[in-house]
């Protein structure tokens, strides 16, 4: 019996991951709950999966979900709030196992005291590797725990690496659709529509990642969170356009073989391979054969999406550079969401941001957190300046350099 | 230094072997050769390598091969001859491991005797695990010595099967070109031409070979292979046409997770393989990248290539059924490459003759031999009656089942 801890419950990696618990009641227990701003969802899980302990955002959630518990003669469940909240769940001493999916920089301080805390830890949110993966993979390096990585990509390469050692990796390749803009040409970017960039060929997932998709920024924090956590260099870690998506991902290895892993795209897979680790148990889903017909293969154009060229970059600097990349992107995207800047702003506002940045190494997840804001800032003071909306298509990376 | 056997050293897959060899000469160091009928390749060999024993096929050549050594100042290497030279080859006490690639029956006694001495065996003799597979396997464990396989497809398995234990394993599917005829239809099936089968689409290869992938009885072998390897049975073992070649086989887990292998199709990267197992070894060879370009998959017409059908069959009932598989389908490729039948009849003359076979457990590789004669009296019987070459296209299966 493998007890459980979910960071980011009530989200879509949250829900996949209950989903999967709930297929193999006799293997998973789910012991706590960090869910987010959504009481009624809350409640729900804690009314479904009875867990121990169950943290909400705020304060006033927390005493409305107590008192909703309290009505439907439900009293075992501690109720707690707030970033100490989610730290409780994640560390939860009866907690064998964490899948950490909140989005953003609010999962990064609770991930890295679950791995600090001996945990297992099933690794969905993007920002643990980007902005802090030094810190959190040497930490599990000390604990002698493993990072498991539940996107499809990197679980797809983890699966691949058994077919030899690390020292016998030439290099990763990770797949990557395209995007929707794949065949647009570079001309057009300044007038994609966000309903146009929301539009992707074969995932559905939120809105920042599918803008990351589009603009392949999300291809770009790949490379980081591979270099992170399998501890190979950029340059040895690289990118193929596979519009299909039907290969996750492939290990080359030094013999010239090249292992690649593929299955149904359902998040539930990449999640029930984590959490049976190093054991494979059956699903009940099924392979669709014919799924396969034609795949095809291309190299990324890094020219058309300058987003790849910035991560690489950040990824050789690495420390307060990646946060820098992930904070100034996240701005960004939020900008082109609300129509304050175009599409093709998006990898201009980074780059001034990541010029910006002076490159270092970061002791803790404070001084994460800290570089984080004031990439944050700086984004933000970029996006004011080119303000316009998608018409707008002034150069702010020449314009506004810092020096 | 692992030091090394090859078990038909003048033939294709021997010479790739040498190849490897050459490349790392620290690491492999060549024993004992069997040769074939070609005294002249078998001198350079001999005198390239300086083996401490090389096996030639007749006591006359035997007697060349010494005496051409002699003259050119080379003393200490013996020469033997025949089938006992051979199995004196595979069980030569210097040796770890023995490449055995002598095509046909006449390798599986020299095979068998390598696997009985303890000696870890690089399979490329199709026949050892097709007319022998469930003698040879048993043997290997009893010695617990691995077999590994060279050909691309089993090699390729073999790395996919890394990715979890066997009892995680839901099915194989070994990929197939599909052959020449893929899209041909059946109807025109009677007027193939032997200059027509003999046109591979992806691999260059042997006669015999080459038109067992044009009526995917190659496959079907493959299939009993696999079973007898993996130690699977037929109804976990599938087949999936590809006829790019580019992947070579698959792995499907029981969590639906599936694991490819693909390479450049050059038969010294399995071989490489094979030879450093558990390790891998940085190749020469590089792997283009854009060769991957567009993949199709399709599922085997087993209307039109019923060879596949009876394969499966014979896998189903093991022991004679599959001697006589093996042994009719030669029987049977030499006559329509001699144009005494015709690209039809080439399923029906086996299919008689695995209807003639009764099923049977065979205990020691002696009875293997004497149901291939058996079989091959059969076989040539059929082909005798059936006749007339390619445009005479009777039904044999009908008109001749042996009751």
């Amino acid at each position: 019996m493998k007890r459980i801890a979910i960071l980011g419950s009530t989200g879509s990696i949250g829900r996949s991951t209950l989903s999967v618990v709930e297929a193999y009641p006799e293997r998973f227990q789910v012991i706590a709950l960090a869910a987010g701003r959504n009481v009624e969802a809350a409640f729900e899980q804690a009314r479904r999966w009875k867990p121990k302990l169950i943290s909400i955002s705020t304060a006033v959630d927390a005493e409305i979900l107590r008192s909703r518990l309290q009505t439907s003669g439900i009293k075992s469940i501690e109720v707690v709030h707030g970033p100490a909240g989610t730290v409780g769940v994640a560390t939860h001493p009866d907690v064998d196992f964490v899948v950490s999916a909140i989005v953003g920089v609010a999962g990064l301080k609770a991930t890295y005291e679950a791995v600090r805390a001996g945990k297992t830890v099933g690794l969905a949110n993007k920002e643990c590797l980007v902005a802090a993966g030094e810190l959190i993979t040497a930490e599990a390096r000390r604990q002698g725990k493993a990072l498991l990585p539940i996107d499809s990509e990197h679980n797809a390469v983890h699966q691949c690496l058994r077919g030899g050692r690390m020292e016998e990796v030439e290099r990763i390749w990770l797949t990557a659709s395209g995007g929707p803009f794949l065949y647009t040409p570079k001309s057009q970017f300044s007038s994609i529509t966000v309903a146009q960039a929301l539009n992707h060929p074969t995932w559905k997932m939120g809105q920042r990642i599918t803008i990351d998709s589009a603009t392949l920024m999300n291809k770009g924090f790949e490379v980081i969170e591979a270099c992170r956590l399998f501890n190979l260099p950029p340059s040895r870690v690289q990118v193929m356009v596979h519009p299909q998506s039907t290969i996750h991902s492939m290990v080359e290895f030094v013999d010239g073989s090249i292992l690649a892993q593929f299955s149904v795209t359902d998040m539930r897979l990449p999640i029930l391979y984590a959490l049976t680790y190093p054991d494979r148990i059956p699903s009940a889903m099924r392979f669709p054969v014919m799924d396969l017909r034609h795949l095809e293969f291309l190299p990324p154009d890094v020219e058309k999406f300058p987003c790849l060229g910035l991560a690489y970059e950040a990824a050789e600097a690495g420390g307060a550079k990646t946060v820098a990349l992930n904070a100034a992107d996240e701005v960004a995207v939020d900008a082109f969401l609300q129509g304050r800047i175009g599409f093709n702003h998006i990898p201009e506002v980074i780059r001034d941001v990541l010029s910006a940045t002076e490159a270092g190494k970061l002791e803790s997840i404070e001084q994460v957190l800290e570089a984080d804001s004031v990439a944050r800032e700086l984004a933000r003071e970029r996006v004011e300046r080119v303000g316009g909306g998608p018409e707008d298509s002034r150069p702010v990376s020449t314009a506004m350099r810092v020096e």
